[in-house]
Order: C-alpha cells, then structure tokens, then sequence
C-alpha cells in the first residue's frame, strides 16, 4: 500500500508548521505503508493542485493531508470537507477569498474516507490524545480536504482520502498564554499510529465519537 | 413574513434548555415578521417530522431552529448541515445512532439559506457575542439543521432555513466549574436581532466571518 | 450595619468596568445593611487612598471590594491579598511596579475577613455562577485588596474586608472570541446576594470551596 | 551547590503524577548543581515532614518542590504559599482539613526564595512555555509549599525554597477532553532549565511577570 502524506507551510505569522515538521520526522515505512511525503503551499487553489499533480504522478492507494489546528487540545481527524472557501486572514499568497465554492461543480460535501475512528482508536492506544472533527474549518485545510475528495469523487474512486489536524507545538505557545500544544515527538507517534490503522482498516469501525455540538 | 420558530425540550439531564427558555419569551412580531414558535423533542427522527408538519401547516417563509451549545461562549449561526448521526449520548427516547444517514437519498451537507453574516453581525450591534459556526455537532440538532434543509430542498424551494446555537444559561453553570454561560434576557435580545435580520435581509453579506479552523 | 461598596473606574483600554456599572445598579439598602458606594481609580497608591479616606469619613463595619475579572466565567470571591504589586500593563496613571512590596511594614498576606463561603453559597442559591479565588492577582485589584485589610490590621480592628472579582459583560467581549462573560443584571444579583450574606454571617461557614490548584 | 528536588506520588485517581515521572528522568547534576530527589507522599502533615526531615538530613542549598497542574497548559512558578489547608478532595490518606491553618505560628504566608522570574525566562528559552502562578491551590501542593517556606523561615535562614506545578502528559488526558498536557520530555527540559537558573541566579531578575488576576 501506498500513501501521500502532505503538509502544509508555516502560515500566519509562524516560522514553523507543525503539521510539517512533523511529517518530516514519520518513517517512510509503516509496517505494509509506504510513506511518499509532500509539502504544500498555505494557498488557495495551488494547494489543491499541488497534491492533485502528485496523485496523477504517485497513484496512491490513500491520501492524507495534515494541517496545523491551533488552539486545539489534541490529534483531530476531520469527518468532512464542505464547499465553501471563507478566509478570517490571508493565505501566503494574500487571497482571501469569501463565501466563494471550492468548487462550482462539486457535492456541498464530502465525507473523509478514511477509517477516522479506528485512526482515532489507535492514536489513543498509544497514549496520545485525539478525537473526531466535525469541522476543518473555512481556510486553506478544509479547502485542501475538500479539494482532495472531490479529486477522488471524479476521478479516482479508489483512493482513499483524508485530512488530520495537529496542535501547536510548545514553542509555539511560548508567546501565547494559555493555548495547549503537543511535542512534536508525539505529533509524529500520532501520525504514524494513524496510517498503521490506515494500512489495517479498509471499513472504518462502529463506536461512538459524535459530539453534541 | 411569517417565520416560524422552533426549540428543542431539555436534554442530557438538564432540567432546562435554554433554547426554549429564550424561544417562549420572543416577541410574536418582530418589525415586519410574524413569529409562530414550536417545541421540538430531542429525538432522532420525530424532530424532523414535528418541524416538517409544522412547515406543511403554517407554510413559513423561513424557519429558523434553535438549540442548546453547551460550553459556547457566544450565539452562533450555524453555516451547513451534514448528512450524518453520531451520537455520544442517547436522545430523550433512548435512540443512539451511530454513522448513520439521516436521509440516504440526500446530499452529503446543505447550506443554511439564512443570511447569517448578516445575522452575526445584527446581534453583535446589540452588544451581544455572535459568531459563524461551521459544525452543529452529530446529535439532534445537526440531525434537525439537516432534515430541515433536505425538505426544503425537495419540496418548498421558496422558505429559507437555518439554525442558532446558544450558550448554557448561568444557573446551569452552578455546578459546572469554568464554563461560559449567558443570561436568557440576552439571549432573547439576540434571536430577536436574528429575526429583524432575516427580515431585512433577502441576500446574506458579503464580510469575514470563517475561521482557521 | 453598614458596607462601603467600591468599584473600580475602566482600565487596559476597556470603555466599561463591569464592576462599576454594577456597583451603581445594587440597591442602596439590603436587607439591614446600608450600602455606600465609592467609585475608585485604577491607580496604584490612590486607590488605597481613596478607600481609606472613606473609611474614615464614613465608619462603615464592613468594606465590600468590587473589580473586573477579564478572563472569568464567574463571580469569584478573594480568598488573600499578598503583598506584592508586579503589573503587566501600566495602571490609569502610568505607573508599572514589578515585584515591590505594597506596603514595606505590611505582612506577607491578609485573608480577607468577610464570610467568602458563606458569600459563594449565597450567589449560588440565585442561580449565579460563583466560586472562591485564591488569587486576585498581582495589579491593582490584588493591591486595594491588601491595602484596605493592611490599614484594618492597624487601624480598624472591627471592619471587616474583602474583595469580588466579576467577569466582563456582554458587550465587552463581542469582539474578543471565545471569552465568558456576564449580564450586567446577574451581576448585580450576584453582588446583592453577597452583600446579604454578609450581612446575615458574623462567622464564615464550614464547607468544602479549595481548589488542587 | 546542592538541591533538594522532590515529587509527589499519584493522587486523585490518576495512576501516575507527572512530577514524579520527570523528576525521575532529571540529570542528577546540572551545570554545577547536585540534585538529589525525594519523593513525597500526597498527604497533609506527612508530606512537609518527609521533606523537613530530607533538608535536616541533606542539607541542601535549595529545596524545589515540584506538583502536578491538572489543567495548566504550561510550567508554572509559584510565587507564593499561603497558611490555609482546604481541600476539595481527600488526600492520600483521607484527609480532608477545611479552611485549617498549615501552621498555626506561622505568617500569613510566605514568598518563594527562587528566583521565579529568572526560571520563567530559563524554561522559555529553551521552547517550553512557562509563567509565573499567584496561587498554588490550597490542598497539598499549597500546604508542602507553605511548609518548606515556614521550617526555612523558622530554622533554615540560608535555605532557598520554592515549588514548579507541571501539566498532565499526553496519556493522562485521553480521556479528558479538552485539558492540555505537555511530554514527560519536555517537563523535564523545563525543569533543568529551572535548575540550571536556580544555580545561575542567586538575587531574581527585575522583569514583567504579573498578571491582572
């Protein structure tokens, strides 16, 4: 089995992004996974195509992206993508697109198809905390997650795709009180636990992780 | 301009829902909208048909739907429905369903056809905290956001539709440590700024409002 | 009985200080105590000077500290005033001391000698979120805090003293995300319930109210 | 220069406490300091006497005690006990004290003799995020804190004492959702970071450090 992993460039001011450095550190194999790796620009539109231009180039068998989450307390493993591309700030290219599709042509959604509960199962085994997204936000990660899954839906049906948010790491909270991180050691446990489930389960298994809101 | 104003019953052991708290004490007539209100069950299923029957009767121009955001700071207007239930607790009848559809034959999300930019920012010039949210969660009232949209999409291409999540109210808070909450009349104050804004606004704005994530 | 009741004015670029529009709104007679109100400068030295000065003028046995709690989801009573004033940001008058002692013949500490439990179960009753704090934190609140119980230790062994931090209200935080807030009207019920309590408590009652940390 | 470094045992239902893990995992001398460690059992009374009997014993020219912070997101430096024992859970033995003094001769409270700020700016420069604390709680944490202070005070004029709380790490919070931790790896860079300032600094730096509240 075959697997692109991407991540995104530091953005918004970070001279890191933790979703890069730590991608950078997983193994380029992982048990029956072979890892190709692929950093992709914090752009609207080039991000898409960047990693669109690599599943023509690699054929993979799964797709997963990472992005930095910050704020959030844990590992996230997004459920969907929607299409819409609304912008708080600008990209590293100085678009901000509003209320714009992703895609004009494409479903309002679509849903990761990746096994994000096994994957969240396994994160946790390993003693990293992680749950399920519900939301990969209006930027440049859940345009890329959108992207990337509308890809698939009309072109290649049988890659599996998806997206995983990471938090801060320390250092990049040493200026920003009270917001949570994680080491960048447990970023890359994380990620690689997350494509050994990839590798075991071609269904996702059937146990709770919804949330109220 | 009659809009039809629905909120959930308590849930989840409270013995309250602030939605129905605030919902009772709104005007029936906001400038020029006419508000017929309904209680809705917190239950998988009958929310959608109690709301779908009403919508059949009191044929609405707009419904807009209101729930309980337990731990949110702020009002929120809820950006887009997905087509999933995944429970973390049982609804009030014991139903727990699990990644399941809440309509197979319908698309993967749908917008809300509020102009909820323009909502946001209404409330906020009343001097209450109001924000874009991009997930309802996977309990009942994305199940509700969702199944609301899907017959307005199959059967009544004129009414527009949407969601508002509020905050728990203080006296639901005593006995949850560190935990944001909002006092019903303000509460009030902002959905009755949603209607004036859903009154005035045929088309949504065209500002920032999405976020990173 | 009587209670002098301050609050101090804004500060740290906010137009409001909740604590003030509060202090105004509280009646001016609860129960059998009689409530004088002083509104004080957010300056380090003056504010304590400005209490004493009333102190003096106006005998009360018990003063009721009010300040703003930014950050806060709920009413919080002080537990100890320390000595020490290591600001932040500069006071109302440009003043920033770091690490100096408010007054050099002080003790390390003064625990406030209001009844603080008795106050948080008498909130609570109203349905107010409310809580002991055992820091008011190092600027100008900590400071009045120990500067009224450093002039009671020598001078005014029969006043009792302590301080109520409040959170912002609503409109305070309409432009800062994802932070609690309070209704002006809770706030004020909140305070009146203290002011009862203190009114009908000579002792403190003996219940659980610590904190881990 | 020698250092008494001590940790707590598990309390409060976690199967371990991250002090503990780190301080076993800290270099036993640091630039020129000797650290010798003690493990502390999380109990009132006892705790202070395992480690007044340790200064007795090994005569060190520090004592820094270290804690666990469920619920902080960074190193916190305590600059502060206070003679109050209140607890909102039992002990390790099932001891509860409310409102008691740690010492019934002692001051009101008592400052740390480290140089707290000089730590903070040590464990920042090496990527960990740390600040400094007002208050370190009123169960046992507090009182051992306190303690040290009081037998330095009393017995130990030449002594410097203070107290480091540390996050939970990663496996503490899987199941607790939205609390932050950091890496066993990463307390234990921060708290030889500590150590090495302690032994650098023998009068504390003048910098910002204070909080509002």
């Amino acid at each position: 089995m075959k697997l692109l992993l991407t991540a995104f460039d530091p953005f918004g001011g970070d001279l890191v992004n933790p979703a890069l450095e730590a991608v950078k550190l997983v193994s380029d194999r992982i048990d029956s996974v072979d890892v190709v790796k692929l950093e992709v620009p914090t752009v609207f539109g080039k991000s898409i195509q960047t990693v669109a231009d690599a599943m023509a180039r690699e054929k993979p068998d799964a797709v997963l992206c990472i992005g930095q989450a910050g704020g959030r307390f844990d590992i996230t493993v997004e459920r969907v993508g929607i299409n819409v591309d609304d912008a708080r700030i600008k990209d590293n290219e100085g678009n901000q697109p509003i209320d714009a599709p992703v895609f004009a042509d494409g479903e309002n959604a679509y849903f990761s198809s990746l096994p994000i509960k096994a994957i969240v199962e396994e994160i946790r085994k390993n003693g990293i905390p992680a749950s399920i997204s519900n939301s990969a936000g209006t930027f440049v990660c859940n345009h890329l997650l959108y992207g990337v899954l509308y890809h698939i839906a009309k072109s290649y049906p049988n890659i599996r795709g998806g997206f995983i948010h990471v938090p801060f790491i320390p250092n990049q909270v040493v200026k920003r009180p009270a917001t949570p991180s994680m080491s960048t050691g447990d970023i890359v446990k994380g990620l690689e636990a997350a494509i050994r489930a990839i590798g075991m389960y071609s269904e996702d298994v059937k146990v709770t992780g919804g949330k109220e809101l």
